[in-house]
């Protein structure tokens, strides 16, 4: 059973609307070695996993993909901001807002010159489960064997080349928003292949000086080295609210990395930030509500408040 | 940020190995109008969500969105359920287990038979991301219009056809175990239709007698009927952790299926039951760990828990 | 523009439901060489079409491209007809009809057995937009090159893949209706090998005793003999509404095909026969009208009735 | 049965070759929610259409259907206008047309910069079945589960996501080529918004101000204006013609869109305007035909006028 | 550059005719795992190959690329030969063959009960590039990302999928036809573990005991143990016609999967057994001559024949 | 069985870096009408090949399959070539490679503005097996009826379209690399038509002045015109290790496109030009190799030196 907190799971950098960088990262959410898909194949092989004996493994494997879960909402969350309010229409937008070519040009325009069209067209300029070209995700993707050497194999194969895309990615912008959340999955995706590395070590593999896939000096970017000096790399989260996740059995000892740290499985969660809403767009009509159902809504809201006062006295506004 | 606990969020029912309910059920799981589908549209519909004065909109799709997890986690189980041991091979099923055509047939022979090959060939009798004719699940089915009326109207109709979907399906097989978990999703489809109908009420719309759709005696089912009893089809839970949903300003007052219940969002969550993990199945080579791997797991645990002992004193065993 | 009328284009024989046919003329429907194919095809190449001097080139590809609306109505109005009352079900449809498991066995049971579930599941005993293994029907079948002589070749090519898929079609099954249909389109497909046959002899081509292809002996099939015997493949409709198509400056002469005929482009459509509606399928929850809804179905209809009647007299009922 | 008229069902403006205005419609045709899609759910509703009581809601259905081919040729044509011509190339376009590189640059340059690179090299400047980012058209978007409230709700849904793509792309170019289709489409979507809304009212839904979705003041954008002062939102042709389709026993009384009209379904189709055929464009080898190939065309026009004249005397040249 | 022989790669046993047999098969020729795609992988990996001083890795990669195509042969033969004849139609199978429904069943009933119609409909008792349950084989299988070690661990964990999912399989079917094949490629897919596993070896891993993957007793398959006592898991051929290929340098000493054997890259290609042609299918339309092309087949034939024998002399015939 | 040389089919002309050219060329290698179509089509249809008779068609498609995997060796590399280097980061790159944004811009910053993000985020700079729109080669592309006159038929109709394509191309782009690859392709298309054509022919079809298709002035690019003056239109290769070959039986006479040459089917294979590795991409983190795996490779290196010196003596350095 999974829940939810309002909070996500790292701070995302505020700069301006950058709908090329917003296209690079939906690799990071919706491309075949994206977030959506190591979310879905964690979760499947937890499923599906067998063998009771090796339970920490499954727990290592379901903790990873709770976290993923996270990942998505906050990539998802950094495409959206760096989209939103990208068309900067010169024109008056006022309600009603749709005067047609004011201001010498149309309030969508941009959308035939970016990336995707479908960002402004289908969505409202917001994440898409799609990768950097378009591509819609694929259940092909999942990978689940069933057979447990194999799965850690094509797990640490995976995260490495998230790690290796999103290290492309860094080096594509220098916008702030899209590298505060790329550097900080470039260090999970680092973590997460320490955590499948070691878990073949207990299966009897010795790396050597082989990890981390791709060697790189990432960890000389600015963003990426301050999450490495808090240990980032090493850290492996439960997410499990009972306790009873038996991953620490495996994510411990010396880092397969060899960078001289030791894996812990301590910590429940990070803290995170307060989740937040975009504003409204009008040009997208969305939410799409007109004056007409915006009284509707504040009815609503109103009266549920009365309600509260009624029973509990006062309620202080936001 | 998401959670978890090691606990399925209904029990499912036991019963004989049944691998053409099971191949139905990928319907319930990876289809168009399956749970994984669900799952992901409101995720992304919680993620680009615009407009703080419709947070209560937003939080109603965000906590329908992470039972949605719980629900795919449900009938993947159920799946892994209805395919182990169903191979049912004749021959000695020993170690080395493999001996060709023992008993007078081949270990996984049913895979030829059965109506999606890949269960035992792909997988190792265990779930697939894919609907019950083997496509595989498609971003493409997401929808999220950023058009708030429209998007409730498409999530009210999809859940429709989500229960649609797991009448005919209940009418195709009487094994309990997919009984019971496709019973239970018809009741959680029905409240999910009540939300989104109600949230849709709140904008003005009066259903009349249309709803629940499809109209249905499905609350014959003797397996629905117990949750009817229950009231499940008109309770909310949050799963928020920190109390901050405000879904409760919508989902409460008399339900739009007018069946005399009154709409309830006070509880976080159900109480669930404990998960499991199936056994190892030697004829797929899952998980595929010979003697000297499984020593190596052994040895990990014994020196784990030596560890733990040494700081805490004895441990009683599972 | 176009028009409709109620008819259906040829008529389909009686017979029992036959699941398995009905899957394989899906082929001849959604395949890639099915009649959605060929409807698309020719519905593109027609708008795309440049050259106003080649104008009864475009009429040709124009009228046949309307045609194939029509039978992609006809194989899946068969389809329908063979899936229709399918399950057999051996306990009480009464209304409430789905008294779960009575007369030992569930109602759609015979969904997990048939070629495509589909069929009783996504829809209600219904034809699909799909081929035979289940594919969705794909833009990517289209082909428009632009060229005309390549255009014309890859028509030849494809009513003749499509009339040897149907041939083999006729090998696999049976039952009449089915036949009845598949007969039909194979003598349909011949007629439209020729025109675009011809179409290339006037661009030079001497076919010799090349066509058609396949060279079978499906002249021997009875009901295709009989449409043979009216020269059904030598004769090219123009369902021109106005008189406009210039497609029988082709269409024209002796038939390529070396049988005798001489082709003949001009009647504008053939009789046809009366459409009608399939009855409901309560155990598909289709229609999906309870009694209330009923009701109210009923008293529009005699509201509009009593309004006509107020106007132009008594009317004679159906 | 369908006919064709060479008749076009609405006027294309004239205006400069615009590409990415052309890409951008493509959603329209192609697209999940485009005409394409609308055209093949509902010639699938009414093959698989169940209940001869509902009668009226299978015709409503089936004369929408039709006029979405109509719709599949206007903006088929309409993308085709907006690509002839776009190439733009300054060299001599003569015959041998492919001087490569005269003039600075190579005759297709173009097609490397704009948004469909397939609409010069896999067509000839022509309209493609696939959406704005170029995924082919797909079997899997029809919907048609057999239970008709929900058909008419997806329906309902389908057209006003229609109808908000179409004025988001109504505001992303001021072509006029562009717009007069879009607005015309925008007009034509609203039309069927409120008919599939009309035909829930007829099951009980009260719509209350909920309608059109979305809320857009799409009535200001002058193209639109137009054509909503003509009433025609509320306006369903037949396209029947044999005045069979019960459509206006649903299809009366106040519109759902509250706008003040009545509905009106007693008309059998627009007038249109003729039909024309676009120029060669040797560029793209189309249609390909050289010399040779040229003089047969002609020879064999001449021979069939000989002919006429030969029985009707002579005929007045185009 | 590549070049031919008409020899296949290994001998495929004689046994009965069994679709089941050839559908599973599929999987190996265009399943995700499957030969097709280790061709593919391997051809893009060495096109795209970076770094002069790794050309033994690229050396290694193309060979292996290489052989792939040879197994796509061999695989595809093998599926073909149990498919022919399955059928066994019990009329009377005559020029003209297809005498409707003689004998009690049509020619082609069984294509209506195996596993996938489409190789008899689509193809004529043939293989098809897809996999068990239809895909189509897909591009977005193949991997190539650029990154040495991230390449050579990816081609590491497909050979032992392919190895997986060919001893499942194995345990499918006992036919020996398609044994023969399964044997043979189980063990081709251990010599690519091994040259894949000793070039991470080279770059620093030690794999200790996990290798091969799955642990398997697939050596006590007699077809498999026939093979590995001829130590062909341990060969890796060159198939460089030029012997510049520097393979050997990788895949030398110790084997990684430490079965006692060493590795040995000396040695260009297999002798391999002459390739053969199917019969004629003449309820498939296939080869689709009539009498009168088969004449003029013959009389080409004759006529080279008479050329070369008026220059050379008599030859004696085949 | 396949064999393979370290030879390219033809040279590939040195020119500056150009991704919107590179991309362009993707059709040719992985679009529908692409090298991998043509390739993968014949090396099926020689696989399921039935008829002994008709030995030389087979001989014949088998050949020119062949021939087409050194054609997707050959576009892949000029592709490759195309991208290579094409970033032209401005900033200081050395190792350690990736200081971000130096120079003003980030290393990858092209990757945004070009027509496929994925060749430098999913690949490092090479060739895909994707279309010109990013949509991956898929088996449904292929063609193999099993009935000889229409896959023949289908192959010259696939090899023109493939011209066709190549000759828009070639209209696109004046670079260099891009054009000689591009015209040696037109040219064996052409030589792939006759092939086609002629086997037609030999079956009875007479094309008088239809071939080529496109007729096109392609023979005066100067590029084409070099090769046709070589007679590279009407000569086919066997490919053929064993001299089996008998497609020379029909590829011999007056081409079929009329243009005065006799087609001479006499030689196994061209000369071909020497293959190259293309330079390491730190950009791209390709190879790979930090300073710890090169040593690692380079011992390597010189210890199998060492081995072969102490056998053979000194050997001279690369």
């Amino acid at each position: 059973m999974y829940f939810h907190a309002q909070r996500y799971i790292n701070e995302i950098a505020a700069d301006e609307p950058d709908p090329a960088a917003a296209n690079a990262l939906q690799e990071g959410l919706g491309g075949q070695f994206g977030e959506m898909r190591t979310m879905m194949q964690y979760l499947f092989q937890s499923i599906n996993f067998r063998g009771a004996a090796a339970k920490p493994y499954r727990d290592l494997i379901q903790g990873i993909g709770t976290e993923e879960i996270s990942h998505v909402e906050l990539i998802g969350t950094t495409i959206s901001r760096l989209l939103d309010g990208s068309p900067r229409y010169t024109g008056k937008l006022t309600d009603p807002l749709d005067t047609p070519g004011a201001g010498g040009a149309t309030p969508l325009k941009i959308a035939l010159d970016e990336s995707n069209i479908h960002h402004y067209l289908v969505g409202a300029q917001g994440a898409l489960p799609v990768d950097a070209v378009g591509n819609p995700w694929s259940g092909s993707y999942v990978y689940n064997s069933g057979n447990l050497p194999l799965d850690l194999l094509y797990n640490l194969m995976l995260e490495s080349t998230g790690r290796l895309q999103k290290c492309r990615i860094y080096e594509m912008t220098d916008n702030k928003t899209a590298r505060s959340t790329v550097a900080y999955l470039i260090v999970r995706d680092q973590a997460h292949e320490n955590a499948y590395a070691k878990a073949l070590e207990s299966l009897g593999v010795d790396w050597n000086k082989l990890l981390p896939i791709p060697k790189t000096n990432a960890e000389q970017f600015p963003e990426v080295k301050e999450l490495l000096d808090l240990g980032l790399q090493s850290k492996q989260y439960s997410f499990d609210l009972e306790g009873k996740s038996e991953a620490g059995r495996i994510f411990q000892g010396m880092s397969p990395s060899k960078d001289g740290t030791d894996l812990d499985a301590t910590e429940q969660a990070p803290e995170g930030v307060p989740s937040t809403i975009s504003p409204e767009r009008l040009e997208e009509f969305s939410p799409g509500l007109d004056a007409d159902l915006m009284e509707l809504i504040q009815a609503t809201a109103e009266m549920e408040l009365a309600d509260v006062e009624a029973m509990f006295g006062p309620v202080a506004k936001k």
